[in-house]
């Protein structure tokens, strides 16, 4: 018999569409016969040494705790946090990922029903704390670094993504008010989004209008000291819902004398209840969900269409100045796009260790030099798997932790050129930390499909869903294309490649410590140092070759960020492993740290030889790619 | 306003689940404005000319034309079945895709139920002969050759992948009956199995055997010149369904008698209703399904957990020698892996010409030199996108059909050495096929859903289920992993590397006319050279190195298989492009011609690049692979 300790019963019938359940005479017979049901999913269980290790050493944890501001912030209180975080994401969180899967939301009425238990969950979430720990304590925050917060949002990811986007879309709402809204503003709406009363959203996909924000046509008409709001939005991810009392949408629209495209666009607030001046929620504003999309995954997180003003004109506020909502969204829109890249973490560590469980517990085939049958953790390409899934959940962690860290500096350094210099680093990471990690989480969440067999691809087993919940990441918050556009043109080519260059120096600086480690990391220091070659060469290509080639840098730029993101990740999985070594020398964790130097020279084997695919792809500039005629594809 | 000549109307509601709908009050609005919902998906068309270059070009059809038994085959017999076919995909089989994956399949009292359209489609199919194109004419095929009847595969699976696992099972029953059953039971059986009256199925799978069927149980007990059969196979593929009028399992099992593992495993033959000796069919055997799979994909296909002798024992026949299953069931089994293999190719070639379409029509941002918007197609990101599609693609369908073509000639080759040569391309190939092409068509629809941006991840677009869909293809028939293993544990050790070596030869053979096209062809001729030396020598040092370390083989496997594949995949498009130079000289279609040699670069330049990582990783052999215990993942 297969594993007959497991004693998982079968959760209740699926409504999997597409999909039936079986006759109640075959239940019974369905039920005592199948064994292959009854290995439960792997709870989740927050990777709390990973994370410490990847906080303290790879994202410069110290230098953050020695700000000013975060004077307060230090390991007892890290370990604090995240303790309880982890509480609340394996203890409230996790089990309601399934049940917002199958459940899912629908619009009843003139607004959208969502599970009952993630209801539940939200208010327990506000009960706790956790909306505001990153948030100004003007309004009620605790003030936390980006850098702690961020392994937060990871646990809400990897219990629950579809869950952990409300909260992550009111932090952007809350940072783009607390730097663009007016202290009136501010006094009227932060309080309670902060406690998580109240959450937000952000509008500003329309249907002609996609990753081209320029051809926006929402509209806003002054009337008082207020606008008078009219379009429809689309893809506004929980844009309606009961577990909030008041939703603050902040939405880009057009004043009637707006120059047309980007320089025309101006941010709005625009509450779904009105407030009255004491606080208190006035009567229903003019804008509604009239639908939700059916989506591959995510299903639990509402993604509206939202209809402003149908009723006459939706009534705002304005959020910075007129005609310059476009940069005020922007603070929130690069806020999320590393929300989205810790989204691709949470996913993937949540499929790995899933698939890690399943590795172990699963017995097939024999291997050489043991008797009997064996676990398949034991074959080496099951291996070859669950290893490329850690490394690159780890390289992915590594990135946007480091990302956090250097907005963290950036925000909050007293030396104006250290600010200046994190936030340039910060400008040049997001892209990456958006794109990179959710590229691979994407391959991630695949292996955790592959390592199961058959079983994966069954949706009870509960990896399938992470697959199909990590597939929006690589598309919202700008597409990975539009991120790697900015990164080579906004990143890489407008300061002639000043901050890659510095980059690079600061990741050079690895190498003479590797050289010192001894033979055990000579694999890591060569490969290291070779994709550090093929970086420099190929940005000096693009900087170079732009000039003559104007489809040159849109051309190449998926694999330069491609490139550019899994030499960070290696040049940080080998800081890891430097780290682990001294660590071991003093009389460490030997299997956690051992593990450290085993990731960061499977990463230099088997990912990092990647990059010289990149930099040929690079070197072959934009000949092939734009020689076809539209009509020839 | 949008593209507003597109004037489809919104289908029916989806039931999605885990998403909700509109209500009533709303859904006018809904329609009226949404205007992003009035693209219509691109109808299927058979890429003809492609399959046909592909055919004549890059799978030898001379050669198998001139075989004995295709003497009647010819260019107008190719051309009349391909536009054929291509009529009864596209005017079909097309059009029950979606309704397919949104309705499923359930069981009912002792049956499954499937969409009645499908039930429609089964019956048309049958009238056209199509099942039967490839068999025996002894039972009423048409005797075509494989490397025809590939291309129908394709078209079925590119229209629908779900509906076209029925009759592909049903082939892999009738050649292993073919080959390995006695003349009564081919007598009983074969010709309404040919003629798609009858349908066919392969259980292996017991939840205990996976990968690793030494580990079945089910039982056969001799009972006259019959034998009654009892155990449970679970993902029996069309296990249960209205659309034939009987259902022909092939059962693996272990006679009383029989030793363990593998060399006690038996093949037997057990219908869904027994027949009688005047064909006609007899009362129901006991075998049922007792429940269906909630499966990420492929929703209309049937995944049946199917119970043999629960009432006393389901009458079955020897298919065989005693104790002999296995070999008699990797008939079955190795006609299937190149039959997912062509699914892969269908599913990204749907998916390529969806995003393609949508490409051309959605406007979105600027290009350098253009005035106003441009369509997306013109944006250089999106087009890697669409070459990579594309390239991947080409390469898999001309990898599949190659494959076909051995086999054509491995089987009717009058000449043993040359049969003999063909038959072990054809082994050698066959993982490839199913591999590689499966993990390419993961890379190839996943890009489908990126083009579309956020529409790909609504359900209703369509390209989601092509991705999830997909995503089995890895998996069944033998996972990837298995099928690396087989590949270097089969076809490149046990021969001491002669396949490779003579298929390498082969491959080589192209330099000299590369180096005769010209400049333009330069690109490729160097990529692919640089290529097949990578292939010898991680060649060599597997065969080398497999002596000395018993986990190599095994560690490596994957990254032999996908440096294999590539390589062979830039050898076909290679091929392609100078005939297509040829042909340019000759005066053919320019654009389809240039587009060959396009293709051929592209894939040169951002493709078999990865090669080198494939290398890099085998090189670096199983150290880190294998140094991890198992409770330190």
């Amino acid at each position: 018999m297969f594993n007959p300790d497991c004693t998982r019963q079968p959760g209740p019938a699926l409504e999997v569409p597409g999909n039936g359940g079986e006759s109640p005479d075959r239940a019974e017979l369905l039920h005592s016969k199948i064994k292959y049901w009854s290995v439960p999913m792997a709870d989740y269980l927050a990777p709390l040494k990973q994370m410490r290790f990847t906080i303290e050493h790879l994202a410069d944890f110290a230098e953050v705790g020695a700000l000013p501001d975060f004077q307060s912030v230090d390991g007892d209180m890290v370990e604090a946090v995240l303790e309880e975080a982890s509480k609340f994401a394996t203890g409230v969180l996790a089990s309601t990922n399934a049940i917002g899967d199958r459940q899912g939301v629908k619009v009843v009425g003139d607004g959208v029903e969502v599970p009952a238990e993630f209801t539940d969950a939200y208010g327990k979430f506000c009960e706790g704390g956790w909306p505001g720990i990153a948030s100004n304590p003007d309004f009620g925050g605790q003030g936390l670094p980006k850098v702690l917060s961020i392994a937060c949002d990871e646990m809400w990811a990897a219990s629950n993504v579809a869950f952990a986007l409300c909260p992550e879309l009111s932090q952007g709402a809350i940072l783009a008010m607390d730097r663009h809204g007016t202290e009136e503003l501010k006094a009227r709406f932060l309080e309670k989004l902060v406690s998580g009363q109240w959450s937000g959203t952000m509008c500003l996909t329309e249907a002609q209008a996609g990753s081209d924000l320029s051809s926006l046509t929402s509209r806003a008409e002054p009337k008082g000291d207020r606008y008078l709001i009219s379009g429809q939005k689309i893809f506004i991810t929980w844009g309606d819902h009961p577990m909030a009392e008041n939703i603050v949408h902040l939405v880009l629209a057009r004043l009637p004398d707006a120059p047309p495209g980007t320089k025309g666009i101006s941010l709005f607030l625009v509450p779904k209840y009105k407030v009255n001046d004491d606080g208190s929620l006035g009567e229903r504003n003019d804008n509604y969900c009239v639908s939700v999309e059916h989506k591959m995954g995510i299903h639990a997180s509402p993604t509206c269409v939202m209809s402003f003003g149908d009723k006459g004109g939706a009534e705002g506020f304005l959020v910075g100045k007129p005609n310059e909502g476009l940069a005020a969204m922007f603070t929130m829109m690069n806020y999320m796009r590393l929300g989205v890249g810790i989204q691709g973490v949470g996913l993937a560590d949540r499929s790995y260790q899933a698939a890690v469980a399943w590795a172990r517990d699963r017995t097939q085939g024999r291997a050489p030099g043991e008797k009997g049958k064996v676990a398949i953790i034991r074959h080496p390409d099951v291996r070859r798997m669950l290893l490329a899934m850690r490394a690159l959940t780890q390289a992915s962690r590594a990135i946007c932790y480091y990302t956090a860290s250097c907005l963290d500096r950036a925000v909050h350094c007293a030396d104006a050129e250290a600010a200046a210099m994190y936030d340039a680093r910060a400008d040049l990471l997001t892209p990456i930390a958006k794109a990179w990690t959710t590229e691979a989480s994407l391959e991630v969440t695949s292996h955790g499909i592959q390592v199961h067999g058959g079983m994966g691809y069954v949706e009870e087993t509960g990896v399938a869903q992470f697959y199909r919940d990590a597939r929006i990441a690589p598309i919202y918050e700008g597409t990975n294309g539009i991120q790697a556009v900015d990164l080579v043109g906004r990143k890489l080519l407008r300061d002639g490649g000043a901050t890659v260059s510095a980059f690079v120096s600061d990741m050079r600086a690895v190498d003479a410590p590797l050289a010192n480690a001894g033979e055990q990391f000579a694999v890591v220091r060569s490969a290291l140092a070779r994709s550090l070659d093929e970086l420099v060469e190929c940005s000096t290509h693009i900087l170079t070759g732009a000039k003559r080639d104007p489809e040159l840098a849109s051309a190449v730029a998926f694999n330069y960020l491609m490139l550019l993101g899994t030499v960070i990740g290696g040049w940080q999985l080998a800081r890891g492993a430097l780290v682990a070594e001294g660590e071991l020398a003093a009389g460490g964790d030997k299997a956690f740290l051992d593990a450290q130097v085993v990731m960061a020279r499977f990463y230099a084997e088997q990912v990092l030889p990647r990059c010289t695919a990149y930099a040929a792809a690079i070197r072959a500039g934009s000949g092939s790619t734009m020689a076809l005629a539209a009509d020839a594809f």
